[in-house]
């Protein structure tokens, strides 16, 4: 096992106002009784983390105070609380960032995602993983095998999402599924949806270098909106029937529309992405005529351990999705890459700990 | 037993063309092998009934020849085809209108409702019940106790509609809903939700005579949308948290948009009414954000035996849905009255045979 | 609101070894921060604690130290831990005995009730509530309205029982039922299994004064099996082709094998009594000819709000069930009754601080 | 597309008693107007054909005059009735052998594997698919892709079985999976858990050669229970946890047992195995206490669309499955190999147009 020195303070990448990400020197926390320190290895953009650094806000909850933005993270157990007994020093995990209470009806019926009290990294005012050591209650730490990365590790967050969604849309072998949007959600989507026995994908963008990270993913058929018509291409692969499932993950209206006409009747639609505009045109009575389901999807539960054990198999080659790398310093040039250009991009990294 | 004698002719209300029914003599139909013939003793007039009165289609079902309207229909098993071992002859039966196939995979997943070769009464082209005598396949014929009157048979009908928007919502004692609309599939699906241990009824409408209606089903709450909001009232109602379940069966775009709102965290939203436009505003982000569940509700599958068992036990006022009675020689006026005076009127029904 | 104020100490019914509870004197418990302290009104006599007072054990669970006995408990808060805020003092409440860690996986998922780190009140080492003043966890403790009585809830435990059965046997309106065994538990899923909107429920015992009772919670045919043969008769009473769901609730091997080969090709079977011996023999091959589902029922989880939600609504007669009441003094004798008497009693019943 | 000339007949293998299997003449069977005649090219021997060679009879079925045994089975599309519309001449089909009758509750449910009328192949009275030409109603054949062969789509039948039994186990990513016996059954069963995305599949045999053919299939990790004693080692595989699911395919009552005993807390069973016996001794307070379920296993539904999509995926190398090819007019030794040498072979096939 590797030996750890903990020190006395440590770097984090800390948003004072939006936009703006400087590098400072925190104390280390000192973990409670329940609680891991955790020294952060790799950590993930997400949307959320880029929409924080752009706006300041999501919905109701508003940047009113120096943040720590990040919570797609994995790293190592540095030090255990007196009350540890599930992980030790030199543990290698991915940490689940909502800390959930475990006493609302919502934990006590498994859906803690929508537990009120939830504590989740990055999210207003609660500090994320953009640091070199940070806390985290033992529960949420989920060891991981030595021959899956800390970067696919922390990529077992987005993955999440695709396997919660998975998980409510009822996927299993013999699903046709089809999937708007391959941004870095989309793309883990296709991944969760393989991992769940799907061997019909079709997916939808406007960029071909990510439909083309689809189909190493896994996608069977790719549709670039910006010359195709998804809609009649989908109802062709399908026989004209429409597919069983459909994801939306960009938060796009139209895409949305798009999902919901792509489906065959008694089909499932899952609204995984977050459109900017509240009210969206839906076709009621198709949804009612054809007895669709529709699911929203917010976050994930309990997918972290079937989610290693995915990531670990090796089936996916989700390394290729890791498209830009930053130290903790450049967290600021890594938010302005995932902002801005989104092209050349899939995902951007952040490695507080050094680049090993 | 009583007995029969068939005649060779019979009475049948015929649409000639939209808007106007007229009696005719008929031959009495002959039951194929697998059928029995029914004498037909009580018809509740359908708001699809009354749609095709009107208009003359309901979306892609449109009426090219004269055609008889009724679905929601008891009677009497008067024949049986040379198969048939399940019914005899002096039977009391509830009939199930839709007659599907078996065997695509719709019907083979057990959701025969979205068969796409159904043969659905009084759905052009196929004949309904406002007729002395009809056949049907026999194992659409469900035998109903003595003590049940045809009448209450034939609002098995609509009160399936509840039972399979109850499943579909995995209703359960603890379950607070909110029913959005008391025409007679609102008020029916008061009384389904009541059959399913559902103790907290919050419903809405315009009329206080539907509203009295729903009290005497069950409804725990009444609010008259013509005076009252109705998003408050369902909020304060349930501590601030907004009910698990609600149900929308008027097709009224408002009211579906206030079911929306009206749920907690995680709730479930059933599309039971059609609304007469196709596209809708709704709130994704609310739907997503509250990972909402929203199901689409088509007819019914597998609710015949439920719903006589529970017409059966005498829990339900429901005889006191039939506000207004008429001979099939005055089908006309019977359809004039559903669809011109719906505020003293709520459940019209037609006797074929007769007012016993 | 009534006015507390807390003694220094209070009276426990201790049981210093199996078959020997005496009165003696404690210091009344503190709460913690996110506990209330309790005022013990009502506790029912479990067949668990009957067990432990005879045999000193229940598998694994063994008495090694002086323990109180009792969880199926109401009371009166009298006081709230300095973070509580759902609660205060004053309110009437049930009380959910079991306090689950929140943060394992079966808690996470859902099913608390599996939490390998349980608390359970009354299970060796930890006290129970044959006191008069206790503490628990906010969240175990859930209001009821005013006016139910202290009794009834205390009934919301073995309630709780049957509507967890109800629920993984998924009951609803149209299920037919066979329960065997009428003692306090059978009798509460009668009632359970009518609040699910079952109408045809078939049960079993030896003593007529149960099946009784059971008839007035809403049996719809009573089977004295001292008489009579249950099989063929639940088989003639559902037309030869058996129930969709049986329940055995006494532990008894033979009543097993009976509501096993009660039920219809695929039918369910839910195990809610604990057998006193290990290994029972099972027809293997009729379980798999007919697809038979068979459910082991450990206590409950997310039972105690619907519930008090339906013993408020005062459909059930359950009040009939307690036959026997005892003060704190009398626990012994109270234990006594329940172990030998059981001809004549149902629900044996202690009330700490009086029989108001 | 092959032309093919329909001769006037054809070769059949009758069983005019048990063990006497001889190839006659008979003529080519004529579809009726919604079936299609099949040129019979593959056909699999199962276990329950080697049951009635041997013993004439399995349960309630026996067979009392010459009967075709085979229910495996693939072919081509030869002619069609007068009212078929989904097939062609020529197609290339997998046979479903189970043909219901889409009428009874069973049918209607989704549940058609426990149709009371079924009429299934080689299954007394039925005749079965060791002939050059049967007849199949048109919704029972499902075509496959030119590179399926038709060995493969023969195997859809035990795979279906897998299929079936991972539903109603919910198998899913990250399950662990522990099945025991590794005949036929048991290896289609390790090819349908990956098929759902199980990484952790255990298995149990005595045969060293079936063990190796897991492993291909994708078995985690192969115990012989010849040397070793499974529970230990699983329980150790699982962190002395258990496994999520285990399922006995081999009707062996030590190996179910083994089962039972190897799953964790709210674990699951699936009774896939027909044992000889009735009776077997389960530890039902076991059951009760962890919540176990238990789920019996007769055939399948709806699962030949999915069998064929993943066979045809080409992730599973199931041709080395079929280790013994024999032609119709050698079925008699086909089912002579199945029965007494089961070490070296796994699968016998039949070719009754030839082995091309």
């Amino acid at each position: 096992m590797r030996q750890h020195s903990i020190p006395e303070t440590m770097k984090a990448a800390v948003m004072k106002k939006p936009g703006h990400i400087h590098t400072e020197q925190q104390a280390v926390p000192v973990p409670k009784a329940d609680e891991v320190l955790i020294q952060v290895m790799a950590v993930g953009v997400c949307g959320s983390d880029v929409h924080y650094f752009e706006h300041g806000r999501i919905g109701r909850f508003v940047v009113e105070k120096p943040i720590i933005l990040g919570h797609e993270c994995a790293g190592i157990v540095a030090a255990v609380g007196s009350s540890v007994t599930r992980l030790k020093h030199g543990d290698r995990v991915a940490v689940e960032p909502g800390v959930t209470c475990g006493r609302c009806s919502a934990c006590k019926e498994g859906r803690y995602n929508l537990c009120p009290d939830v504590q989740f990294l990055a999210t207003p005012p609660v500090d994320g993983a953009f640091v070199q050591y940070m806390t985290i209650r033992e529960d949420m730490a989920f060891p991981i095998p030595d021959h899956l990365s800390f970067e696919e590790a922390a990529l077992n967050e987005p993955f999440s999402v695709g396997i919660h969604a998975a998980r409510r849309s009822k996927l299993a072998p013999g699903t046709t599924l089809a999937i708007m949007g391959m941004g870095p959600v989309g793309l883990m989507a296709v991944a969760a949806a393989k991992s769940f026995g799907v061997e019909r994908i079709f997916v939808t963008d406007l960029e071909e270098v990510r439909l083309e990270a689809a189909r190493r993913l896994g996608a069977t058929h790719t549709i670039n909106v910006r010359n195709e018509d998804a809609l009649p291409i989908i109802r062709e692969l399908t026989n004209g029937q429409g597919v069983d499932t459909a994801w939306e993950t960009a938060g796009n209206p139209k895409a949305l529309q798009t999902a919901l006409y792509s489906l065959r009747r008694g089909g499932k639609l899952a609204i995984v992405g977050l459109p900017a505009q509240d009210e969206i045109a839906l076709n009621v009575p198709f949804i009612a005529d054809n007895e669709v389901d529709i699911y929203g999807i917010f976050r994930y539960a309990n997918t972290y351990i079937a989610g290693i054990e995915f990531l670990s198999s090796g089936q996916h080659d989700v390394m290729t999705l890791i498209t830009d790398r930053y130290s903790l310093e450049d967290t600021q040039q890594a938010m302005e890459r995932a902002l801005h250009n989104k092209s050349g991009s899939l995902k951007v990294m952040v490695y507080p700990n050094g680049m090993q």
